[in-house]
């Protein structure tokens, strides 16, 4: 594939997650070495503290949200640069009245996620 | 670093291109597998033709672009997602009136560039 539109790809709910779901807009199988998903956090909702064994790299594409990495609090929004660095816990809480939205890319290797407590 | 903001990031120009700039988001040195940069095509811009040793990730943030990829031509806009593989000739010219902005993510391996004729 070369191009596609957001809009023709399918959206999953993301089981540990309160209001979320996420799409795949690029998947391993499609590119040698990293993927790209594009996470959506339904006002009111959340994403617990986990961990997973490869970074992120997020880009913010609506709204706002906390996000707490290891013992750190961020407040993002729209356009914010987000990394995380492998095995560091994190967690999303949207704290705004639109979806917080962002992509996600992330390295084509086994990810173990461990959600914390 | 953990966030960033857009407008903290200094905007370099690119030089093989007309009125067009770039940041670079996330760079190899921060990030180990993969780097994340952000380029601005202005309206009456482009990117000449071109071939890359490394494949792209794109998402469109904002504006129109007609973008040839190989011999066929696309016209894309906010949210279309971009697949460019490794070694494919692509260029680029802004057909509207705003800004064309979009990510380019490319893994950290050495990337040659090479200009169409």
């Amino acid at each position: 594939m070369n191009i596609k539109k957001l809009n023709t790809i399918q959206t999953q709910k993301v089981e540990a997650g309160d209001k979320t779901k996420f799409q795949v807009l690029i998947s391993p199988d499609e590119a040698p070495n990293f993927a790209m998903r594009r996470f959506i956090i339904d006002p009111g909702g959340s994403m617990p503290r986990h961990t997973n064994t490869v970074e992120h790299e997020q880009f913010v594409l609506n709204g706002n949200a906390e996000v707490s990495i290891g013992d750190k609090i961020y407040q993002v929004e729209k356009n914010d640069i987000v990394f995380i660095q492998a095995g560091k816990i994190h967690g999303y809480v949207n704290t705004g009245n639109q979806p917080f939205e962002f992509l996600c890319m992330v390295p084509n290797k086994e990810d173990i996620i461990k959600i914390s407590g």
